[in-house]
Protein backbone atom coordinates (compact mmCIF):
# COMPACT_ATOMS: atom_id res chain seq x y z
CA UNK A 1 0.00 0.00 0.00
CA UNK A 2 1.50 3.41 -1.22
CA UNK A 3 1.00 6.63 0.41
CA UNK A 4 2.32 9.64 -2.06
CA UNK A 5 3.63 11.68 0.35
CA UNK A 6 5.53 15.01 1.20
CA UNK A 7 7.24 14.91 4.54
CA UNK A 8 6.99 18.90 5.51
CA UNK A 9 2.95 18.72 4.71
CA UNK A 10 0.44 18.03 7.95
CA UNK A 11 -2.18 16.62 5.61
CA UNK A 12 0.46 14.03 4.94
CA UNK A 13 1.67 13.12 8.36
CA UNK A 14 -2.02 12.93 9.44
CA UNK A 15 -1.76 9.12 7.80
CA UNK A 16 1.44 8.87 8.95
CA UNK A 17 0.73 9.25 12.19
CA UNK A 18 -2.76 7.04 11.94
CA UNK A 19 -0.38 4.47 10.45
CA UNK A 20 1.74 4.59 13.15
CA UNK A 21 -0.69 4.37 15.90
CA UNK A 22 -2.95 1.69 14.58
CA UNK A 23 0.54 -0.62 13.00
CA UNK A 24 -0.32 -0.18 9.51
CA UNK A 25 1.97 -1.00 7.25
CA UNK A 26 2.75 2.00 4.57
CA UNK A 27 5.30 1.86 1.75
CA UNK A 28 5.94 5.96 1.73
CA UNK A 29 6.47 7.22 -1.37
CA UNK A 30 8.22 10.74 -1.31
CA UNK A 31 7.16 13.13 -4.33
CA UNK A 32 9.03 15.69 -6.19
CA UNK A 33 6.73 18.52 -4.99
CA UNK A 34 8.97 21.68 -5.42
CA UNK A 35 9.12 20.13 -9.35
CA UNK A 36 5.65 19.79 -9.18
CA UNK A 37 5.34 15.73 -9.87
CA UNK A 38 1.95 15.67 -7.96
CA UNK A 39 0.45 18.78 -10.86
CA UNK A 40 1.67 16.04 -13.37
CA UNK A 41 0.89 12.50 -14.60
CA UNK A 42 1.03 10.06 -13.15
CA UNK A 43 0.13 11.42 -9.88
CA UNK A 44 -2.33 14.01 -11.29
CA UNK A 45 -4.28 10.90 -12.75
CA UNK A 46 -4.45 9.69 -9.28
CA UNK A 47 -6.09 13.15 -7.77
CA UNK A 48 -6.84 15.37 -9.95
CA UNK A 49 -6.47 18.19 -7.42
CA UNK A 50 -2.93 18.21 -7.86
CA UNK A 51 -2.41 17.87 -3.72
CA UNK A 52 -0.84 15.38 -1.22
CA UNK A 53 -1.23 12.94 0.27
CA UNK A 54 -2.38 10.37 -2.31
CA UNK A 55 -3.42 6.36 -1.17
CA UNK A 56 -2.93 3.55 -3.69
CA UNK A 57 -3.99 0.04 -2.24
CA UNK A 58 -4.33 -2.25 -5.02
CA UNK A 59 -7.06 -1.26 -7.23
CA UNK A 60 -8.17 1.89 -4.00
CA UNK A 61 -7.07 5.40 -4.95
CA UNK A 62 -8.10 7.82 -2.21
CA UNK A 63 -6.92 11.32 -2.44
CA UNK A 64 -7.97 13.95 0.70
CA UNK A 65 -6.41 12.96 4.20
CA UNK A 66 -9.84 12.82 6.04
CA UNK A 67 -11.17 10.56 3.35
CA UNK A 68 -7.47 8.10 3.90
CA UNK A 69 -8.33 8.21 7.26
CA UNK A 70 -11.39 6.95 6.99
CA UNK A 71 -10.36 4.40 4.96
CA UNK A 72 -7.33 2.61 6.71
CA UNK A 73 -9.03 2.76 10.18
CA UNK A 74 -12.52 1.14 8.46
CA UNK A 75 -10.27 -1.45 6.80
CA UNK A 76 -7.48 -1.86 8.98
CA UNK A 77 -7.39 -0.06 11.77
CA UNK A 78 -10.26 -1.37 13.67
CA UNK A 79 -13.54 0.03 15.13
CA UNK A 80 -11.59 2.06 17.94
CA UNK A 81 -10.47 4.24 15.51
CA UNK A 82 -13.50 4.65 13.22
CA UNK A 83 -16.95 3.18 14.67
CA UNK A 84 -19.71 0.86 12.74
CA UNK A 85 -22.57 3.27 14.18
CA UNK A 86 -23.51 6.68 12.43
CA UNK A 87 -23.83 8.19 16.01
CA UNK A 88 -19.83 7.68 16.50
CA UNK A 89 -19.06 8.09 12.62
CA UNK A 90 -21.01 11.20 12.56
CA UNK A 91 -18.88 12.65 15.79
CA UNK A 92 -15.98 11.93 14.33
CA UNK A 93 -16.77 13.52 10.96
CA UNK A 94 -17.81 16.95 12.27
CA UNK A 95 -13.80 17.17 13.55
CA UNK A 96 -12.73 15.48 9.73
CA UNK A 97 -14.99 18.80 8.83
CA UNK A 98 -12.89 20.87 11.34
CA UNK A 99 -9.68 19.79 10.46
CA UNK A 100 -10.46 19.29 6.51
CA UNK A 101 -11.78 23.54 6.60
CA UNK A 102 -11.42 25.75 9.39
CA UNK A 103 -7.99 24.43 10.12
CA UNK A 104 -6.68 24.13 7.02
CA UNK A 105 -7.76 28.06 6.41
CA UNK A 106 -6.53 29.05 9.95
CA UNK A 107 -3.42 27.04 11.31
CA UNK A 108 -2.37 25.52 8.37
CA UNK A 109 -2.40 28.65 5.80
CA UNK A 110 -0.53 30.43 8.56
CA UNK A 111 2.18 27.98 8.30
CA UNK A 112 2.06 28.03 4.67
CA UNK A 113 2.78 31.57 4.38
CA UNK A 114 5.16 31.84 7.00
CA UNK A 115 7.62 28.13 6.06
CA UNK A 116 6.81 27.78 2.68
CA UNK A 117 5.97 31.64 1.72
CA UNK A 118 2.26 30.83 -0.03
CA UNK A 119 0.80 33.84 -1.36
CA UNK A 120 -2.50 33.48 1.09
CA UNK A 121 -3.42 35.96 3.70
CA UNK A 122 -1.63 35.87 6.75
CA UNK A 123 -3.53 38.27 8.93
CA UNK A 124 -6.59 36.41 8.12
CA UNK A 125 -5.27 33.23 8.81
CA UNK A 126 -3.83 33.95 11.97
CA UNK A 127 -7.22 36.02 12.93
CA UNK A 128 -9.00 32.61 11.92
CA UNK A 129 -6.28 30.29 13.84
CA UNK A 130 -7.34 31.70 17.75
CA UNK A 131 -10.60 30.98 16.64
CA UNK A 132 -10.19 27.72 15.87
CA UNK A 133 -7.59 27.21 18.78
CA UNK A 134 -10.07 29.18 20.93
CA UNK A 135 -12.72 26.40 19.91
CA UNK A 136 -10.28 23.47 20.51
CA UNK A 137 -9.46 25.06 23.75
CA UNK A 138 -12.87 24.96 25.08
CA UNK A 139 -14.14 21.42 23.49
CA UNK A 140 -10.65 19.31 25.41
CA UNK A 141 -11.66 21.74 28.78
CA UNK A 142 -14.44 19.49 28.94
CA UNK A 143 -13.40 16.35 26.99
CA UNK A 144 -9.94 14.48 26.88
CA UNK A 145 -10.36 13.61 23.61
CA UNK A 146 -12.10 15.06 20.63
CA UNK A 147 -14.82 12.05 20.01
CA UNK A 148 -16.40 9.07 21.84
CA UNK A 149 -14.12 9.61 24.80
CA UNK A 150 -11.34 7.83 23.74
CA UNK A 151 -8.77 8.57 20.58
CA UNK A 152 -10.17 8.13 17.06
CA UNK A 153 -8.66 9.46 13.83
CA UNK A 154 -10.13 12.69 14.89
CA UNK A 155 -7.16 12.97 16.45
CA UNK A 156 -5.19 11.93 13.76
CA UNK A 157 -6.90 15.02 11.13
CA UNK A 158 -6.53 17.92 13.90
CA UNK A 159 -3.26 17.02 15.87
CA UNK A 160 -0.77 17.35 12.79
CA UNK A 161 -1.42 21.64 12.00
CA UNK A 162 -1.87 22.33 15.69
CA UNK A 163 1.44 20.99 16.76
CA UNK A 164 2.58 22.56 13.69
CA UNK A 165 1.14 25.98 14.65
CA UNK A 166 4.41 27.71 16.02
CA UNK A 167 5.89 27.45 12.46
CA UNK A 168 3.24 29.43 11.33
CA UNK A 169 3.62 32.05 14.23
CA UNK A 170 1.37 30.84 16.44
CA UNK A 171 1.69 30.02 19.75
CA UNK A 172 0.16 27.33 21.87
CA UNK A 173 0.68 28.82 25.34
CA UNK A 174 -2.52 30.84 25.62
CA UNK A 175 -4.88 27.24 25.03
CA UNK A 176 -3.44 24.82 28.31
CA UNK A 177 -6.13 22.36 27.99
CA UNK A 178 -4.62 22.36 23.82
CA UNK A 179 -1.52 21.83 25.48
CA UNK A 180 -2.60 18.73 27.49
CA UNK A 181 -4.55 16.98 24.51
CA UNK A 182 -1.19 17.46 22.54
CA UNK A 183 0.73 15.52 25.22
CA UNK A 184 -2.07 13.21 25.88
CA UNK A 185 -1.67 12.24 21.79
CA UNK A 186 1.91 12.51 22.04
CA UNK A 187 1.91 9.79 24.73
CA UNK A 188 -0.23 7.37 22.79
CA UNK A 189 1.21 3.43 22.16
CA UNK A 190 2.74 3.76 18.85
CA UNK A 191 2.77 7.66 18.14
CA UNK A 192 5.11 9.10 15.47
CA UNK A 193 6.22 12.86 15.74
CA UNK A 194 6.02 14.65 12.32
CA UNK B 1 -35.81 15.33 15.13
CA UNK B 2 -35.15 18.95 14.80
CA UNK B 3 -33.37 20.66 12.18
CA UNK B 4 -32.24 24.20 12.95
CA UNK B 5 -32.34 26.03 9.77
CA UNK B 6 -31.76 29.14 7.67
CA UNK B 7 -33.71 29.21 4.43
CA UNK B 8 -31.21 30.31 2.50
CA UNK B 9 -28.43 28.64 3.92
CA UNK B 10 -26.95 25.80 0.85
CA UNK B 11 -25.57 23.83 3.84
CA UNK B 12 -28.48 23.33 5.03
CA UNK B 13 -30.41 22.85 1.93
CA UNK B 14 -27.59 19.60 2.11
CA UNK B 15 -29.47 18.11 4.92
CA UNK B 16 -33.38 19.18 3.68
CA UNK B 17 -32.24 17.60 0.40
CA UNK B 18 -31.44 14.48 1.78
CA UNK B 19 -33.76 14.07 4.34
CA UNK B 20 -36.44 14.63 1.20
CA UNK B 21 -35.02 12.47 -1.11
CA UNK B 22 -34.39 9.47 1.99
CA UNK B 23 -37.88 10.02 3.45
CA UNK B 24 -36.83 11.36 6.80
CA UNK B 25 -38.71 13.23 8.87
CA UNK B 26 -37.44 16.59 10.24
CA UNK B 27 -39.21 19.28 11.99
CA UNK B 28 -37.48 22.43 10.67
CA UNK B 29 -36.60 25.22 12.84
CA UNK B 30 -35.93 28.56 11.34
CA UNK B 31 -33.54 30.69 13.12
CA UNK B 32 -33.28 34.16 13.31
CA UNK B 33 -30.44 34.62 11.55
CA UNK B 34 -30.52 38.38 11.10
CA UNK B 35 -30.85 38.84 14.33
CA UNK B 36 -27.46 36.32 15.24
CA UNK B 37 -29.90 34.02 17.24
CA UNK B 38 -27.22 30.87 16.21
CA UNK B 39 -24.79 32.71 18.13
CA UNK B 40 -26.18 32.64 21.15
CA UNK B 41 -27.50 30.69 23.82
CA UNK B 42 -29.21 27.95 23.50
CA UNK B 43 -28.04 27.41 20.19
CA UNK B 44 -24.20 28.29 20.15
CA UNK B 45 -24.70 26.07 23.24
CA UNK B 46 -25.30 22.93 20.80
CA UNK B 47 -22.62 24.14 18.06
CA UNK B 48 -19.86 26.33 19.46
CA UNK B 49 -19.07 27.36 15.78
CA UNK B 50 -22.51 29.48 15.48
CA UNK B 51 -23.13 27.81 12.49
CA UNK B 52 -25.94 26.36 10.82
CA UNK B 53 -27.39 23.90 10.61
CA UNK B 54 -27.98 22.29 13.53
CA UNK B 55 -29.45 18.73 13.70
CA UNK B 56 -30.84 17.23 17.08
CA UNK B 57 -32.04 13.47 17.61
CA UNK B 58 -32.88 13.15 20.88
CA UNK B 59 -29.70 13.20 22.58
CA UNK B 60 -27.60 13.56 19.69
CA UNK B 61 -26.76 16.79 18.84
CA UNK B 62 -24.20 17.19 15.02
CA UNK B 63 -23.34 20.35 13.67
CA UNK B 64 -21.48 20.62 10.00
CA UNK B 65 -23.83 19.52 7.44
CA UNK B 66 -21.41 17.04 6.23
CA UNK B 67 -21.36 15.30 9.50
CA UNK B 68 -24.99 15.22 9.83
CA UNK B 69 -25.91 13.77 6.19
CA UNK B 70 -23.25 10.55 7.65
CA UNK B 71 -25.67 10.32 10.81
CA UNK B 72 -29.11 10.50 8.83
CA UNK B 73 -27.95 8.40 6.12
CA UNK B 74 -26.67 5.60 8.55
CA UNK B 75 -29.20 5.79 10.97
CA UNK B 76 -32.36 6.27 8.78
CA UNK B 77 -31.52 6.26 4.79
CA UNK B 78 -30.12 3.19 4.42
CA UNK B 79 -27.31 1.63 2.94
CA UNK B 80 -27.23 3.04 -0.66
CA UNK B 81 -26.72 6.36 0.60
CA UNK B 82 -23.43 5.78 3.01
CA UNK B 83 -22.33 2.27 2.88
CA UNK B 84 -20.75 -0.07 5.50
CA UNK B 85 -17.70 -0.50 3.79
CA UNK B 86 -14.62 1.62 4.27
CA UNK B 87 -13.97 1.38 0.50
CA UNK B 88 -17.15 3.46 -0.26
CA UNK B 89 -17.39 5.41 2.66
CA UNK B 90 -14.35 6.71 1.94
CA UNK B 91 -15.03 7.57 -1.68
CA UNK B 92 -17.94 9.52 -0.66
CA UNK B 93 -15.83 11.34 1.59
CA UNK B 94 -13.46 12.53 -0.48
CA UNK B 95 -16.50 14.57 -1.64
CA UNK B 96 -17.51 15.43 1.36
CA UNK B 97 -14.54 17.14 2.33
CA UNK B 98 -14.59 18.60 -1.43
CA UNK B 99 -17.79 19.83 -0.45
CA UNK B 100 -16.63 21.55 2.99
CA UNK B 101 -13.41 22.98 1.85
CA UNK B 102 -13.44 23.45 -2.19
CA UNK B 103 -16.88 24.27 -2.69
CA UNK B 104 -17.49 26.31 0.51
CA UNK B 105 -14.26 28.74 -0.03
CA UNK B 106 -15.57 29.32 -3.80
CA UNK B 107 -18.97 28.63 -4.91
CA UNK B 108 -20.09 29.47 -1.46
CA UNK B 109 -17.80 31.97 -0.54
CA UNK B 110 -18.92 33.95 -4.56
CA UNK B 111 -23.02 33.75 -3.51
CA UNK B 112 -21.75 35.39 0.52
CA UNK B 113 -20.56 38.27 -1.13
CA UNK B 114 -23.00 38.64 -4.54
CA UNK B 115 -26.02 37.77 -2.57
CA UNK B 116 -25.48 39.08 1.42
CA UNK B 117 -22.71 41.31 1.01
CA UNK B 118 -19.85 39.30 3.04
CA UNK B 119 -16.72 41.11 3.34
CA UNK B 120 -14.61 37.72 1.46
CA UNK B 121 -12.08 38.02 -1.57
CA UNK B 122 -14.92 37.71 -4.56
CA UNK B 123 -11.95 37.95 -7.35
CA UNK B 124 -10.34 34.94 -5.21
CA UNK B 125 -13.93 33.02 -5.04
CA UNK B 126 -14.33 33.46 -9.25
CA UNK B 127 -10.99 32.19 -9.51
CA UNK B 128 -11.58 28.82 -7.39
CA UNK B 129 -15.40 28.29 -9.10
CA UNK B 130 -14.07 27.63 -11.83
CA UNK B 131 -11.17 24.91 -11.09
CA UNK B 132 -13.95 23.55 -8.81
CA UNK B 133 -16.65 23.62 -11.77
CA UNK B 134 -13.64 22.47 -14.05
CA UNK B 135 -12.62 19.51 -11.70
CA UNK B 136 -16.01 18.46 -11.20
CA UNK B 137 -16.78 18.70 -15.12
CA UNK B 138 -14.17 16.54 -15.78
CA UNK B 139 -15.73 13.99 -13.34
CA UNK B 140 -18.58 13.82 -14.57
CA UNK B 141 -17.49 13.53 -17.69
CA UNK B 142 -16.65 10.07 -17.24
CA UNK B 143 -19.18 9.10 -14.09
CA UNK B 144 -23.27 9.51 -14.27
CA UNK B 145 -23.05 10.39 -9.98
CA UNK B 146 -20.27 11.35 -7.92
CA UNK B 147 -19.14 7.93 -6.08
CA UNK B 148 -19.81 4.30 -6.32
CA UNK B 149 -21.91 5.05 -9.78
CA UNK B 150 -25.32 5.62 -8.00
CA UNK B 151 -26.95 8.59 -5.87
CA UNK B 152 -24.91 8.99 -1.99
CA UNK B 153 -24.79 11.34 0.15
CA UNK B 154 -22.03 12.97 -1.75
CA UNK B 155 -24.73 14.26 -4.23
CA UNK B 156 -26.36 15.84 -1.37
CA UNK B 157 -23.50 17.70 -0.31
CA UNK B 158 -22.34 18.77 -3.91
CA UNK B 159 -25.29 19.32 -5.12
CA UNK B 160 -26.56 23.02 -3.41
CA UNK B 161 -24.11 25.34 -4.30
CA UNK B 162 -23.40 24.25 -7.43
CA UNK B 163 -27.23 24.31 -8.56
CA UNK B 164 -26.84 27.94 -6.35
CA UNK B 165 -23.80 29.29 -8.31
CA UNK B 166 -25.92 31.68 -10.48
CA UNK B 167 -26.47 33.06 -7.56
CA UNK B 168 -22.69 33.93 -6.51
CA UNK B 169 -22.03 35.46 -10.38
CA UNK B 170 -21.30 31.98 -11.61
CA UNK B 171 -22.71 30.85 -14.64
CA UNK B 172 -22.89 26.93 -15.16
CA UNK B 173 -23.09 27.01 -19.26
CA UNK B 174 -19.33 26.37 -19.71
CA UNK B 175 -19.73 22.50 -17.73
CA UNK B 176 -22.10 20.58 -19.90
CA UNK B 177 -21.26 17.48 -17.93
CA UNK B 178 -22.09 19.45 -14.37
CA UNK B 179 -25.55 20.49 -16.12
CA UNK B 180 -26.59 16.82 -16.77
CA UNK B 181 -25.56 15.58 -13.80
CA UNK B 182 -27.49 19.15 -11.90
CA UNK B 183 -30.59 17.69 -14.19
CA UNK B 184 -30.09 13.87 -12.81
CA UNK B 185 -30.03 15.15 -9.25
CA UNK B 186 -33.16 16.63 -9.95
CA UNK B 187 -34.61 13.65 -11.52
CA UNK B 188 -34.08 11.83 -8.09
CA UNK B 189 -37.18 10.19 -6.61
CA UNK B 190 -38.89 12.96 -3.74
CA UNK B 191 -36.41 15.53 -5.29
CA UNK B 192 -36.81 18.90 -3.19
CA UNK B 193 -35.82 22.24 -4.99
CA UNK B 194 -34.09 24.88 -2.33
Amino acid sequence: MKLYDLQASGNCYKVRLFAALAHIELEVVAVDFLNGEHKKPPLSDLNPLGELPVLQDGPVVLRDSQAILIYLAGEYGGLAWWPAHPQGQAEIAQWLSFAGNEIQHSLCAARLVQKFGAALNKAEALQKSSVVLGLLDKHLEQHDWLAMGRPTIAECAVYPYVVLAPEGGVELGAYPSVLRWVERVAGLAGYQSV
